[in-house]
């Protein structure tokens, strides 16, 4: 008896199935966007129906023991080829699955994912890790010569422990955002990580590709919520001890968190969680330029108040959001807290703001919640379900002939004016070879003492057909511009293969030759994810 | 030409040579000790003179290229020997040097350190990175069977480069604590980091230990303020990227962090600075038992609030810093900015404590500082600074016969009551074993959202000549409570050669394995810090 995920997610693009756009909106979308954007020209494509996509033979057949949980039809193969960058997205758009895995496997515990790995090594196919599907960064992609085994983990969704003392709790790899929110909000807690694939993406996937929430300071990186691992490895099981904090040789958590697959298969984590905050203060500051609203960024980081969000957007991002920036930049700024009241965090920050020039765009909320449950209804709330609704809009622009990407990276603030500049010029020159139009626009997502996470969206006319050319061509223009400006290829979206090659560039030498090593001893038969982070 | 450090430290104990007590100085100290403990007898004894001491003779011989960096005296051999674990000072009181360095090598950068390194690989020596030789785990000491050369690092000593925009430096390893500060103060920056041993130990031997700060909460690990680091292998340079933030695969900076000296010689590192705080507010809190004031810490580690100071003191600690506590649990908090005021955040956190039954022991002091230099003669100056002067004291403890370690741990808040009590009773039953009395005091030094950090101070009367095994007892039974209650076998003094049989049942089998095969690419030849973290 196979375990599918309860909701069954479209086989391309964002989103559950049952969640999908009807034509009639996905026209009356099209338009709105084509209208906004002044690009996107041609008929309003459809995609490629399930049953019209011809997938290669599987190479690949389960064995009798494994069978119960394995699947090997259109539907589960064609989820499972791709993730949800650009380019995936436009491949899924058209049927074009060249790469499906030959058999999807839906482990019910550690042993069932033993005996998967066992298989694979005998069988010398490749094991891929699967948690929501959401990398933009070729992560979950079989792409190897050999037969392809993914091994999605969503049957493995429980929150097992809470431990309300500590404030931290035992939760499955499987378990999505809501999934696991919802089996901590009884107990007045929250794990407070929202990534923008927050309805999709799992923990596991969250661990093994270093993601970042959405807030902007403090413990936003899953990295710092972590207590304790445990990854069933193809030589055994591995398994942290469950610690506050500890000065006991390297980290051997911080060695599997970022292993995106390669080291072994996370199946679960002791993790921090948080009271459901209560209280709540936000604001949003107008400054003549995106270099003086910049400067205010950084003397929040700096200031140690700890905003929860501290989101700077330039004019073209803000004039999107329509929230009265009027051609300024704009930043945001948010305080939560489970504890205290926030005026004097508030107060304070703004005074920080006009030390850059900077104006309230309105009246400062502050707001007292004993509601602690859903944010939905609040401002906050309304920016947050419009972050998750993003991705879906891309799906929008694929059938409107839209090319539409995002890139991301982190920089000192010394270096951070250069960089974003770089980045842009390189973007846009790009798209004005390869689109002949578009836009990019600029925000600062995550703000930290020493420096800064500046995340760019490009938006341009597709050439139909021609769309993950133009994507490569604008995406490569933009990873030279970070590497060279001396910015990490990733600070939240991972490395998959997509990133490989500046990846390459950035680390040490002889990291990457520790990491071959410990590879080497965890998968002898490097069977886990190969191509992902170090050569196959 | 050699480059030693400008003052010389003691061949045995703490301190530099100059600031060693005089015999009568010695003796007053001895009896004052005596008196408030009312244990610890016989003769006050005196260190052997290093004259003295007999040294085993050296096994081998810098060759021409590298003997002017290199030392051989008796000095030099002896100082480099151990490290300061009460057991090592006791050894080095009676001059008992059994295994000191047959070669001490000074290099000036790195060219000379790969150099030596070369040179210890094909003289089939061991190598062993030493900063400031503060280490009480045995993670300076020759243990092997093979010729050792001691590499100190302390002429590696500038800080390189400031970006006061980014907050951050460029330090060498070799720079001790107040050897960087008086470098950045000219900037109006700090490090922060005031580790026990800050006078002495330094950056480099911090990252690889992984060090923890004076600081209760926020980054106060070196790890967390790290932008990249530079080390030299025997197979070559090592360096990383600086960056605020990556989500690049797993860190390579967490791989070389705590390391302790087996994978390379960590040269330098851009860290994380900070503006100097002129705002400051603290207060102390007396609670009826050592429980409730834990309580009132785990809520203030949960608030937001981060205080800088959350030192909980159980009452026979508190009646040593005479701090008004009556025999009650004390609670010392405190808070810092370079920023704002912090009225809020100190009405606040004692709100928290009166809710656990916590009563000011005083009035609170709220200072708002012109002079953002030396804290010195202010209240947290004096507690730094008596903080800072502990590890004297027991040089005179062991003249006076007087047995003085202490453990040191974290676990989260559900298991702390079970531990302390555990870690406590163990200690006693040893102690009363070995020792027929003594007494075990405990703290928390650190405070997590999700756990503390208990640390534990044990003094006893010692049987002369027999120090080493009376140690070795109570250590022993305390480390076994430590692990059996699930707390990590060191929260910051890192594991060393003494701290192996714990951490071996700690971490992670398969992470041993990862971080064998990782040493075997980057010191084939496994000539660097051998017996450290994992076996020769």
């Amino acid at each position: 008896m196979s375990v599918p995920p309860k909701r069954r997610l479209k086989h391309w693009g964002w989103g559950y199935e049952d969640s999908e756009s009807s034509r009639e909106e996905t026209l009356q979308a099209a338009a709105a966007i084509r209208s906004h954007l002044g690009f996107g020209e041609g008929e309003v494509e459809s995609p490629v129906a399930l049953a019209d996509i011809g997938l290669p033979e599987a190479r690949l057949a389960p064995p009798a023991g494994l069978a119960p949980i394995c699947r090997t039809d259109p539907y589960e193969r064609a989820s499972h080829a791709l993730g949800k960058s650009y380019c995936d997205v436009v491949r899924g758009f058209r049927g074009r699955f060249d790469h499906p895995p030959d058999v999807v496997a839906h482990p019910r515990d550690e042993g069932e994912i033993a005996a998967v790995l066992e298989w694979c090594e005998s069988a010398g196919a490749d094991a891929i890790p699967f948690g929501g599907g959401t990398s933009v960064v070729g992560g979950v992609e079989p792409r190897g010569e050999r037969p392809a085994v993914t091994i999605d983990l969503r049957a493995l969704d429980l929150v097992l422990e809470v431990d309300r003392v500590s404030r931290s709790a035992r939760i499955q790899a499987g378990a999505t955002g809501p999934g696991l929110e919802e089996q901590l909000r009884p107990h007045g807690l929250t794990l407070r990580h929202f990534p923008q694939s927050f309805e999709y993406s799992t923990l596991g996937g969250w661990l093994a590709t270093r993601a970042g929430g959405h807030f902007a300071t403090g413990p936003t990186h899953i990295d710092d919520l972590v207590e304790s691992v445990r990854a069933i490895c193809p030589r055994g099981a591995w398994e942290s001890r469950r610690l506050p904090a500890s000065g006991a040789g390297p980290s051997p958590d911080r060695l599997l968190i970022g292993s995106e697959g390669i080291l072994g298969v996370i199946t679960e984590a002791w993790v921090r969680v948080q009271a459901r905050p209560g209280f709540r203060a936000s604001v949003g500051v107008g400054f003549h330029s995106f270099e003086a609203g910049a400067e205010a960024a950084r003397t929040l980081g700096q200031s140690g108040l700890q905003p929860s969000n501290c989101r700077l957007l330039d004019p073209g991002e803000a004039a999107v959001t329509g929230a009265g920036a009027d051609g300024r930049a704009l930043l945001l700024i948010g305080f939560e807290s489970s504890d205290h009241p926030l005026d004097a965090w508030l107060a304070r920050a703004l005074e920080c703001c006009a030390d850059h020039g900077g104006s309230p765009t309105g009246e400062p909320a502050l707001r007292t919640s004993t509601d602690t449950g859903s944010a939905s209804g609040k401002p906050e709330g309304a920016w947050r379900n419009a972050f998750l609704r993003a991705p879906y809009l891309r799906d929008t622009m694929v059938a409107a002939g839209i090319l539409s990407e995002t890139f991301e990276t982190a920089t000192t603030w010394d270096r951070l004016p250069g960089l974003v500049r770089d980045v842009r010029e390189a973007a846009v020159a790009a798209l004005a070879e390869v689109c002949e139009a578009g836009v990019v626009t600029c925000r600062l997502t995550h703000v930290y003492p020493d420096g800064a996470a500046p995340y760019f969206t490009v938006l341009a006319p597709a050439r139909r057909g021609a769309e993950c050319e133009q994507w490569q061509a604008v995406k490569e223009a933009a990873s030279e511009a970070i590497a060279s400006a001396g910015g990490t290829i990733t600070h939240h979206h991972a490395v998959g293969r997509d990133h490989r090659s500046a990846y390459d560039r950035q680390r040490p030498e002889l990291f990457a030759a520790a990491l071959r090593a410990a590879k080497r001893e965890l998968d002898p038969a490097g069977i886990l994810n190969p191509g992902v982070l170090i050569d196959p």
